[in-house]
């Protein structure tokens, strides 16, 4: 597995599985009604913040993450990220890998810290994983995510002191 | 005192006082290389949300607010608001004014409670007023805000479930 910066060209690769976690509607709250174009720059970071790809050795996109301020001015030494792990790619440690390049990005970059704003209780492979990455869950706001099939859960707020 | 939906035309009577109250670096996390324009769409929101102000019986604006969902997609019911009141219209109940009717509003929206994101914890006049509309600290993440004659301070994470 490699991780390199996402190219603009990488995008109609990486959509197609954002769009099935998005619809998923289980870890992510994203505009519903996205498309490839309207998306684009949901996901697709400008400097100062970046977004990747891990890939395959034959080049495939196994998963996305960007990173970048957590808030303009002056919170802008805090950083944030999001992940993305295409489905058919799960469980070989595509969140793993990702979670610690943002971490080290972040690191590098000078940040102070990095701050995870809105991670859905249920999704506990996320939570432990971020958790082990050195994250604490500071607090959870009930109910502020409507997950498709269980409902209205939780969102943690995650913070890690670098 | 009147609270009314602001018009494109009071933005120019509203960035004076946004501008001051961004670079006196107390309260808030907005870009730091603001303009008129620029800032306009960061205050100004569009449906769902909304801007109102506050004006004096002879139309002087007092202050300003903005609400609408915290979160887009399955995090839309949750509301947020921020508040903006002109310094020199300062201690005549116009950031109180301004929070009951945000609470009014996002109610009436049907929004199930109300977050506030980054609550500079030693603008302490804000929290208390918060605490009194019925807000709690959920947490608060330590040196995230970079004030300005304080350096690293802390963010409360506030929330009211309604």
């Amino acid at each position: 597995m490699e991780i390199r910066d996402a190219l603009p060209d990488d995008w109609p690769r990486i959509y197609p599985f954002f769009a099935a976690i998005v619809d998923g509607g289980a870890t992510y709250a994203y505009p519903a009604d996205h498309t490839l174009e309207s998306a684009r720059s949901l996901w697709m970071d400008e400097p100062p913040g970046s977004t990747v790809v891990a890939t395959s050795e034959d080049g495939q996109i196994l998963g996305s993450a960007k990173m970048g301020p957590n808030r303009p001015g002056r919170g802008s030494h805090i950083a944030t990220a999001s992940f993305m792990v295409d489905p058919a790619h799960q469980g070989r440690g595509v969140g793993a890998a990702l979670g610690a390049y943002a971490v080290s990005w972040a690191r590098a970059q000078g940040y102070v810290g990095m701050q995870f704003n809105a991670v859905v209780e249920t999704n506990v492979v996320a939570v432990r994983l971020w958790q082990r990455l050195g994250f604490t869950i500071m607090t959870t706001i009930p109910e502020a995510f409507d997950h498709r099939t269980r409902g209205l859960v939780g969102l943690h707020v995650m913070y890690q002191k670098f």
